[in-house]
């Protein structure tokens, strides 16, 4: 299954096109501003300031934190789909320049980083567990593919092959080279893009060493540990949890997500790639051990994983706190990632009904509607006053933030935005994959022939999706349509004709092969409904979550007062769609339905324990979509709803 | 009202008497043998060595927390309450020698602290912040005070004189005199306690002096840790915030408790004590409004302070959360230390009822019944597998541990507990005060007589209270007993005659002024009942807890299987007491009650989320005193149980 170029995809959906929009129109230039020091309401980042320092063209220390490049990478690659897709062309001169001056900042031997030159050149390749040298090149090679791909100009493509082709030379099994692997996985990925568009082998084997090479015994990075005594950049590191990194066993043999969740999904991300590009069926079966592991024990109805506010890291199975929980951005992009390529390497559209939750929950959730703040962590139930620095809740924050010192999430929602078309549509041979009912309109060349699909979803209104496509004329063209989990029935009409496709691998298969323009309705028999957790899972027994299609929805102060932890609803009374809420995007119902709340008369306001005097109330709640939250105001959140039994 | 020697009073109760037994039979000795090192399964604590190495007798490094002097100050203090109260003597050769020892650890000026006479005889009373000097001072203090009172013998009570005449001499307003203070308070208790027993007004004045001048600006925390440019012990105090030492303003003008939950017990206690002392009208309103703060809108029903785990500290109103509370075992000693203080500054009984909720429940669960075992962190909720490194719940234990790097919790449950004949008996004048219902005999002189009281209470089986009293013919003696908030009636028969006692300031007041034996038989209408939180704090809503007297109950895996969050209680049913569990001690009744075992069946066990398909069925529910939870292997624990609307 392969990806389909940016340019042939257009996206026009009210909920999606919103947040697309705002990419090219506003997020490129306030994270460019951000990158360059002017944006006023934001930290500095001493980002690009780094470059021109590593480049010798200003004076001064680099500052930020190690991984700082990484987030101008992330920008080029943004702006590259941006590019690609149509959006994108006022930026490409600041491009260009830019990337002359990430030109001038490398090493005569393809060395780049702007820590390490400038700070600590005789540390170079020395600290693998914090150093972060693989993380940002390989953020530095996706860049530079995307860029390549979507403009043709090879100057960052080949920055990063020089770049590559010295990692491939010092990293190895051969003597003289490091036996070390990445502290934070990424540069796996980078190196297969980089395989994937040059068709240089030598990349792809690298990329296999450093997943191959990870927790062989002994320790790469204990012996590391040891040899340098002390923690250079991450101090809470102390007594290093090697599953921290997924260094504690081989990838191969992993079966559980342990470990920073980032990392974790970032691995199996490029295990996925390596197990499809290897034929390699033990690392396939890692993949999918591991995936079950996340989606069937440690994985949050809204996609988000990571449930520990402690090293944003996986924990133990079933524990999922919704007030405490770390649920980053950026981890459920990887989850999308995984899910994208396991759909890719196996055939199964399945993946998608975790990339759609993933996709539609957190990873928008991680952005305001005007595309201007940013949330790195991601709650499912938030008390404002609570979210103190002065409690263990610190990372939690009630409203989203201008940018972090930390920055990965914003740069990630970006480019993941930027290029969302290609989690919408894949083709192999003569079939065109649809995995998203996203609004879009796509322009694709298949083996045979070409298909010229126009997608008007209303899913997230209705369930219906129309899908119009047209045919020059060959016969063998198929569209094969993703059936998500959620879909209660499914009917499908073409050109006014019930059909009954066949299916396979969650999707339904329609022959394409008639000349002209058709017209396809998909009826998803789709209805909220309240969704409960095993009864493993604690913190929710006795509660629901209303989701409707892919959206999971909440509970917002703004239509529901305060205390949401004393709304009970009841879960055999009807749920009504309502006009969508004002200020939200997308045309999305707001959902009404009955409950009551608790309140306790009996205790006084300067009282705190006593008498138990329940007084259940009756009263309409109205709920909105959970990626929508935040963006009228503070307030309390609630997903988990109490049930009254 | 004064405090009655130890000798002079008998603990006999079936629940306390098993934990004071063990103090003198076990723990002591347990205690003694982990601050030799000597405890095999037990951390090593350097703690004596340390001495050792100071006093020039032994070669090495110093080891440990800055403030690790402090374990054996505390346990000092205990063996002095037990050779006080008739059950230390056997340790009194072990303390007269390892006095001596820090005798000798005492520098010629009076200074007295391993850590800095060691490893930075340059840096003394340079880092108040972190360097915890003036806290240990204050612990050498008490211990000395109590060895002194115990046994008459005045070497310790010496060597802490020299070291607090050293103290008020570097600490003050005066012009070449350190104008700071301690950055975890303690030493104003030691000053207060050394000014009682030698009548030195120098103690009481410095003491006041630490108090007032906290949190002066321009702040000398600020400027301490500013010229200094870096932490020396305690890297997470990094930004430090000023509140959490409750140095953020004058202590006099503080209306909420802030902070590090023990700092802002022990300077509270502090502060009633002065406010006693010194006829102080505003430090005694401050000491109010943080004392209503904290019970009305900070404390668990447990008794349990300091919410955060994140530095132990006390957080925002009604954030009580139930899994990740930190509630140190310590700061509700401190809890008690305040509400005695406070009930003694103003004669108002009802201070007790929460020095009591913190004694029944969160400081007796600090220890296991064997005396070898303790928790510093007392949740709430515990679901053991949840309780991991991985979480931000590496705090939390499911089990009591052997001891700990900081080991403040265990010594400190041991002096209390030693002491505890000091928190049921009081006297001032001709009045003997009963504030706890603790079975015990006291022989206590009055003003104008004595009283010899034998207190049988079953105050936890049937709230009966039967106090026999024997006067030798003073006709003013009374007896004032207090009045526990929990009592729903009191009937009070004296020599089988029904009474009705004039009733003040939560006291009740019986003439004993009659010559000869007399029986008082007090009847507390005491029932289990089931208590509900404020609205306002949003973990408890829809939940209550349930109590009985002073004891709060909880529910274990032992009696009632696992997944206790799908627990459901109906509050209307009768809660029947049963035979006390095999196992435990202080003869105290299960309590037995009707509730639901909620289940999911519709979700598979490889399952997350589906469809709720909730089955309540009935169960029998049966729960055991929360301070004995943890004595019968691991499992589950629940304190808030959901209630069947």
């Amino acid at each position: 299954m392969e990806k389909i170029k940016l340019n042939n995809i257009k996206i026009t959906d009210s909920l999606f096109g919103s947040y697309t929009k705002q990419v090219a129109d506003k997020i490129l230039e306030y994270q460019w501003e951000v990158l360059n020091d002017r944006q006023k309401e934001a930290m500095p980042t001493y980002c690009i300031a780094n470059f021109k320092i590593a480049a010798g063209e200003m004076e001064g220390e680099r500052r930020g934190v190690v991984f700082q490049d990484t987030d101008l990478y992330k920008w080029l690659e943004a702006v590259a789909y941006c590019i690609d897709n149509g959006t994108g062309k006022a930026f490409e001169r600041q491009a260009d320049e830019i990337i002359e001056l990430v030109g001038r900042a490398q090493e005569p031997d393809g060395y780049l980083n702007t820590y390490f030159t400038i700070m600590a050149p005789e540390k170079k390749w020395s600290n693998q567990v914090e150093g972060h040298e693989l993380y940002t090149a390989g953020h530095l090679m996706e860049a530079a593919t995307a860029y390549y791909e979507a403009t043709g100009k090879d100057h960052l493509l080949n920055i990063a092959r020089k770049n590559a082709d010295l990692i491939c030379r010092v990293f190895g099994q051969e003597e003289g080279q490091i036996h070390g692997y990445p502290g934070h996985q990424e540069v796996e990925l980078g190196l297969i893009k980089l395989y994937k568009v040059t068709g240089d082998k030598r990349y792809l084997d690298c990329a296999y060493y450093f997943i191959d090479e990870r927790g062989k015994e002994p320790s790469y990075f204990l012996g590391e540990i040891r040899q340098r005594g002390r923690y250079e950049f991450f101090p809470e590191f102390d007594n290093y949890d090697l599953s921290y990194s997924q260094a504690h066993m081989r990838p191969v043999k992993q079966k559980t997500a342990e470990g920073h969740a980032v990392r974790a999904m970032y691995m199996c991300s490029a295990m996925a790639d390596l197990a499809g590009e290897r034929q390699d069926k033990d690392l396939l079966e890692a993949c999918k051990a591991i995936w079950n592991n996340v989606t069937q024990k440690r994985m949050y109805i809204t996609g988000g994983v990571g449930s520990s506010g402690l090293l944003e890291r996986f924990t133990v199975d079933y524990d999922l706190p919704n007030r405490t929980n770390y649920s980053e951005t950026c981890a459920s992009i990887g989850l999308m990632m995984f899910g994208q390529r396991m759909t890719a390497v196996t055939g199964d559209a399945r993946y998608y009904d975790i990339v759609e939750k993933a996709l539609y929950n957190t990873v928008l959730a991680g952005i305001n509607i005007e595309g201007n703040r940013y949330f790195y962590v991601n709650p499912l139930e938030v008390v404002p006053e609570f979210c103190t620095k002065r409690t263990y809740m610190d990372h939690v924050k009630a409203n989203r933030q201008k940018w972090f010192s930390v920055a990965c999430c914003p740069t990630n929602v970006a480019r993941t935005l930027a290029s969302l078309g290609q989690y919408i549509y894949a083709r192999e041979g003569n079939t065109l994959f649809i995995h998203q009912f996203i609004s879009s309109e796509a322009k694709v060349a298949l083996k045979d022939g070409s298909l010229h699909v126009k997608m008007g979803s209303k899913l997230l209104q209705n369930g219906v999706v129309r899908i119009g496509y047209e045919n020059e004329g060959t016969k063998e063209l198929r569209i094969k349509i993703r059936v998500p989990e959620y879909a209660k029935s499914v009917k499908m009409i073409l050109d006014g004709d019930l059909i009954e496709p066949e299916k396979e691998a969650g999707y339904m298969i329609v022959g394409a092969g008639e000349a002209g323009k058709h017209e396809l309705a998909v009826y998803f028999g789709i209805d909220a409904k309240w969704v409960a957790a095993s009864d493993n899972v604690r913190e929710d027994c006795g509660k629901v979550a209303l989701v409707k299609g892919p959206l999971v929805y909440c509970l917002e102060e703004k239509e529901n007062g305060r205390n949401l932890a004393g709304v009970f609803v009841e879960i055999h009374k009807p749920i009504e769609p309502k006009e969508p809420a004002e200020g939200l995007v997308g045309d999305i119902p707001v959902l009404e339905y009955e409950g009551s709340r608790l309140e306790n008369k009996r205790i006084p306001s300067d009282g705190l324990y006593g008498e138990p005097g329940f007084e259940l109330r009756e009263t309409k709640l109205q709920a909105v979509p959970y990626c929508l939250w935040n963006n009228r105001g503070s307030g309390e959140m609630l997903v988990w709803q109490k049930v009254k039994f």
